[in-house]
């Protein structure tokens, strides 16, 4: 295995699609052509495309955090057997949205299934392997769900203080996660302009994988 | 929980259907109306049966063992929690075509992920919940096969070698796991003819279940 596996994290609003963007006209504008892969989970091929769209379309409602668990986790196998493990064993870098952390905080956590049960099962469904870089994009929630809300100001104010508690408590179990392992996952501070968040992760990815990978 | 959950397991073509209906059948006779439920996996629910069809269907082709794994677990969590319980919180008899047991012979087994791993997933997907009683139709493999191809010889001869390898290997692990738990899995001669074994079937059953319902 001679590539890597660089994942992105963070709640909605936190601009991982943006960063990830950044990143690419970066490794374009570098030569980097045909050695990285963008890809997304729950995705990425066939079977957890079809998977994905059980978990996000609304039509299947009433679904057990435990089922959203292991439709996550079987979406992940799929996508790792089929897309990720052929990029990295050609010496790609594979840059994902959203990886193992994501079920932690969201399904561990937001949904109460507990994060040792959650790490169990994608232990499982991954065979263990864990991303060389994650990065937490961090944000206040308020902030993350007002951009989401293209700054519509009266749409957050409406929000519920559920919502929000849900996020502010995703957030924390991200951050608690950084605090784990700092040197595999890092947070980065995505309130700032989207260009200093840009930079900031840039920094960290030519130190961690780019100097590693020449 | 007051009602009964009895499962019914084998190879293709060991008349699971068959048995489920004649027992059905016999129920309704003794005044068992309502007192019942007929279920399967995977399916039994809107969210489950659109796992089911991306489990069955040959549109995806090329599906981890695991990603199978985890699938079939996710489908039963939701089955569980949707149809399984509620029925047996109101005392209901609820009879299940296929239940962990599939799983832990066909994926740990014959797809060689190894029944421990298995189970321990399963153990997640149902918070542990065993089948009061689980029926395990035991037949010859060749037996079975037949049956299905409506005894379309030619079209059994033709079988190749490995499938029905396969088929033995899933009844030998059926076999130890009735060797395991003698009390709650039990073996039936699925290879008599079918009055017989739903005879042998009823016999269990009323036993097991209905004297300790009454």
């Amino acid at each position: 295995m001679t590539g890597f596996l660089v994942t992105f994290e963070g709640t909605d609003g936190s601009g991982k699609t943006s960063v990830i963007n950044g990143l690419t006209e970066k490794l374009e504008q570098l030569g980097y052509q045909n050695r990285y892969l963008v890809t997304r989970e729950p995705g990425g091929n066939k079977i957890s495309e079809a998977i994905r769209h059980i978990l996000l379309d609304e039509e299947y409602e009433g679904m057990d955090p435990k089922t959203e668990v292991l439709l996550y986790a079987a979406a992940r196998r799929q996508h790792l057997v089929q897309t990720v493990l052929p990029a990295l064993k050609a010496g790609k870098i594979v840059l994902c949205d959203r990886y193992v952390e994501s079920s932690l905080v969201y399904q561990g956590v937001g949904r109460k299934v507990g994060i040792e049960p959650v790490l169990a099962i994608n232990n499982f469904a991954t065979d263990e392997l864990k991303a060389d870089l994650t990065f937490v994009l961090d944000i206040d929630p308020e902030v993350g769900l007002k951009r989401i809300a293209n700054n519509r100001l009266d749409e957050v104010n409406r929000m519920d203080k559920e919502r929000l508690e849900f996020y502010q408590a995703i957030r924390r179990a991200y951050l608690k996660l950084v605090a784990k392992e700092p040197h595999r996952l890092v947070a980065i501070d995505a309130n700032q302009e989207l260009a200093q968040v840009q930079s900031d992760v840039w920094q960290v990815f030519e130190s961690k994988i780019l100097a590693t990978n020449n």
